[in-house]
């Protein structure tokens, strides 16, 4: 068996593996953990909040600045207090609140036959996670489990107040200051999360086999989410270095990740990843069904397929791409394709289609798919396998034919109370995007959109996280509601742990951008603290309150690394006398006594001083 | 005098210099210099010609690869048998089209009485330039020269013809294949160019006495540009690093500069980069001007002013940034913002404002400005003072007030024939910067427009080329004609040299994102050019059409450095069994194979055999 020879190779690199020494762990700078516990379920949700320091003048102290919450996707990590080991996974919160729905059992044995070969293997012992889940849950007999369920029989689960509570955080220490008025009826309640899940315009995608996953929401009238697919290639990488890009993927702001691995082991690696991750977790299974079969795109089968999903359900993936859209009259589509298939998936089901001469056992078997998903809740997000590779491909009769089918498949995953989600493009110009927005919303029924940028030209490798950072803001603004990260390295190779933070980074300021633009409650406040610090040379605080504070430091530090340069009011790119926010405060002040004047002299009958 | 004192500071550092050996010269990898000659004027344009490497298949050459040309900014540098002598400065190529003209007259001696004082200050022998042009040109009196009025008299310069020819530049080679049909009704000719400038909707900056800089247009219907700001500030930075900073921004593809230095020697400085540029270079006099008062604002006034724009405009520069649109009133509309006034040359004059109890003198002796400028063909750049500075101070009253007061000056300008840009933001949330290009397009009457980003969040300093590449691709988009470049320390530092080049390609790829939204003819060869590419896995075209090559083949090389790669049909992201181009090859090959059996069969009588 190919894949056991590949395991043997790599034994001797993973014996005696201290992989809690590969982890970074601490608070980011300036911030600190907090939880805030929930009203209807016994539940705390994690935050960080950046405390700030004081305004002060001439006089000494002007004014306390309250401290700053943000959203934290970085999990028991960043918790000083947290005993983190690696080898033992993180703590089980969501166990005892699927527990006691009282509507899952714990299976006598995994269900999977991979599993099953896999955990008997002693070859595997020393690359396998030690304490695995032998005895994983699945839905009572005739049951679904999902949150769609639920969110459609009227249940507020605790996974619903978590995400209530968390998209609000931003709002929490502001809410004197920001909450009057028109604000109040935007604030998210659990009620409202809810509703949103019920329609299908939001989901939580959250396995019962997962509890380690700290709960979070996708959808477009919440803040908009960012992904960031990790995984090894047969090229490249290995175990505790993919843990480690996924923790230092979560530390920056990624909301979920997706574990690409195609390479060996990669249902071990798998398992280490979730079993330690606090963002939910999704994969393309048929990537590991073409590992099974050695690579042979003609020996792939619904058997091989059925059991690696089963295989993954078990261990806990959250959500599953399948490409199920991509039908055999959609092939003849993409032939006259500046850059044809681009989407992985996409193309190994278009060879079996023709070299089965069979239309996609994804699509054909579909229903039997969502009976799995729901038994575990896992949410399906609909692949794209004809998404556009070129500028000159987007939003072609091929994408455009298998959308349609999207929409399809979307009415027969709610039928059976499957979470949904419609991955998008890809590669599309700046004129071109918002008509992917339209048309998904329409033919989609509203089911959250998550879109791979889509990058605004092909002419950038190496800067690709930023020609696809334009498109993802853009099509967040208009209502994408996760946006899939692309690494400076796209294009090019595998990205390294410098690219992933690179690509979380830029992805995080291209979804806070469009939540700006489309007002979410709350989502300014942290540009607002950052300006005044900005306006007041509190430099820690600005450093503090930044995406990335080690580069801001970093950078600001380059030409002005002495400690009175944080407290200095100017920096390097203008200097001391050019400083427009020196000059300023200059202007402020004395036009402020100036107003006072003219008020006085207008009192007194004469005229106003400054024309107006 | 205090610029004395400081220059004999710097003078050591200056002294024996061999600022050649600063320089980067030589072509950009893949790309060979070419020329194409006028067909009205002598003239010959520059180009950059990227070769390609042709298609081959199984059975050995399938195709040849027309070679892609690119618009170039690069100046000689890239040209290898061009003589480069920093110390002499570059070829005048426009000296002969203007004293052709018969409309200029050189003076006998320098007007500004500054220039006069540092020509003879011996103490500044060893920073100097050494050809100084102690006998500028300026118009014969009662004459106007510039483009605008040549426009207006139904005259097309050879400036007018040169930029016609470059931006058309990327459809010569591909006129063929893409010329057909609709695209010749787009082709930019010279006549176009001369109705766009006598429309005021383009400019071309080109003083008389800044020949040497190879005639570019700015204006909505042509190519977007981008501009570099350069400069030292009184922190850090000298003469060699800041001319050497100047040809690495043309390099990469900076389509004007700006020299903001703040320091000691700024007049030198200036002259060595005007000597060196072959692009338009532009300043903010008020910055020097200040500097002559010793940083006083209070001591600013009209006649240090008058004589710094004579100044700088027998130097040569090109466009002037002049923020006489800030008026008295609009002070007290900057007090309650997050971030007042952030501008320094906003700042800088509402403190005059404030401390004279006076109207600006730029506002009050605009005619007089204007006449100057249009006695050597300087554009001048309307400064918005009043540009947000924070997120939360976008589209405000003060900044749409300032605008007002642009377009009334747009119109006295353009009554001096004196060409017009207007500068715009600066900080703006994603939803309102159409609301931005709409009321700039309407209130200055279509005058280009020129913008800093615009930064679509404040959170992210250390990638504020990014948060505003969003912006700014969306602004050139809607309209936009030149992006201001932003480099990744804005907030934090002066930029170094890898600083400059992130924000000269970032601000490039945004631009010609916004180049393909507008449906630029030709903006989409290289696109194609480089998607085919990607799609025969030719490796090495994929980082000669790369915006910058050397990174491309960088990243590339991180994980798979050998020379096989370079031809290999995969990449280290998916590896050779996951790649899907790859696969799409087979799924191509294929189902042309059952198309044409379909149409045969069809043509026997029988079913199409693939469903559609």
């Amino acid at each position: 068996m190919l894949l056991y020879v590949k395991t043997i190779i790599n034994r001797k690199k993973m014996k005696n593996l201290k992989i809690n020494s590969f982890i970074t762990k601490g608070p980011i700078p300036g911030s600190k953990k907090t939880y805030v516990n929930g009203k209807i379920h016994n539940i705390k949700v994690a935050m960080r909040q950046i405390d700030l320091s004081q305004t002060t003048g001439k006089n000494g102290i002007i004014e306390n600045n309250s401290p700053v919450l943000v959203y934290d996707t970085s999990g028991p990590y960043t918790d000083p207090v947290a005993e983190i080991d690696v080898n033992k996974g993180l703590n089980p919160i969501r166990k005892q609140w699927i527990l006691k729905r009282g509507d899952v059992e714990e299976q006598k044995t995994l269900n999977s036959l991979f599993s099953k070969e896999r955990l008997s293997n002693k070859d595997l012992d020393n690359v396998r996670f030690k304490y695995i889940n032998k005895k994983p849950l699945k839905a009572v007999k005739n049951h679904h489990v999902t949150q769609l369920y639920y969110a459609r029989k009227g249940i507020i689960t605790p996974e619903m107040e978590y995400v209530a509570i968390r998209e609000n955080q931003l709002m929490e220490e502001h809410s004197k200051e920001h909450a009057a008025g028109s604000l109040d009826s935007t604030y998210i309640t659990p009620e409202f999360v809810r509703q949103e899940i019920a329609a299908g315009r939001a989901i939580i995608p959250a396995n019962i086999n997962h509890p380690e996953s700290e709960p979070m929401i996708i959808g477009q009238k919440f803040l908009v989410k960012i992904n960031a697919n990790i995984g090894n290639s047969p090229t490249t990488s290995s175990i505790p270095e993919e843990v480690e890009k996924a923790v230092w993927a979560f530390r920056w702001g990624a909301d979920t990740i997706m574990d690409l691995s195609t390479g060996v082991n990669i249902h071990e690696i798998r398992e280490w990843i979730l079993r330690n991750s606090p963002v939910p977790v999704g994969t393309v299974p048929l990537y590991q069904a073409l590992e099974k079969v050695n690579g042979k795109v003609e020996d792939l089968s619904w058997e091989v397929y059925k059991d690696t999903l089963i295989e993954q359900a078990e261990q806990g993936v959250d959500f599953f791409t399948i490409h199920a859209g991509l039908l055999m009259k959609h092939i003849p589509l993409t032939i006259k394709r500046k850059t044809g298939i681009v989407s992985r998936g996409g193309s190994i089901m278009a060879k079996w289609c023709l070299l089965h001469h069979k239309e996609s056992f994804l699509y054909t078997h579909f229903d039997e798919i969502c009976d799995i998903l729901a038994t575990y809740d896992i949410g399906v997000s609909l692949g794209d396998g004809l998404r556009p590779g070129s500028i000159a491909d987007a939003n072609d009769k091929a994408q455009f034919a298998e959308l349609n089918v999207l929409g399809e498949l979307t009415k027969i995953a709610w039928d059976k109370n499957v979470q949904v989600m419609i991955e998008g493009p890809g590669h599309v110009p700046v004129n071109k995007i918002k008509e992917n927005m339209d048309l998904q919303r329409s033919v989609c029924m509203e089911a959250p959109f998550y879109t791979l940028g889509p990058l605004t030209t092909d002419i950038a490798p190496g800067y690709d996280h930023i020609t696809s950072a334009i498109g993802g803001a853009m099509i967040a603004w208009y209502g994408a509601a996760i946006l899939c990260y692309v690494t400076p390295k796209e294009h090019l190779g595998l990205p390294n742990k410098e690219d992933v933070k690179t690509g979380v980074i830029t992805y995080k300021l291209a979804a806070h951008a469009a939540d700006l633009a489309k007002g979410h409650p709350g989502a300014q406040i942290r540009d607002d603290a950052m300006s005044k610090a900005r306006f007041e040379f509190r430099w820690k605080d600005q450093f503090h309150l930044a995406l990335d504070p080690e580069c801001a430091l970093k950078f600001h530090d380059e030409t002005l690394p002495d400690e009175g340069s944080k407290y200095s009011h100017f920096c390097s790119m203008c200097g001391e006398h050019y400083c427009a926010m020196k000059t300023t405060h200059y202007v402020k002040e004395y036009s402020e006594k100036l107003e006072e004047k003219s008020k006085e002299f207008k009192k007194a009958g004469g005229e106003i001083y400054i024309k107006s």
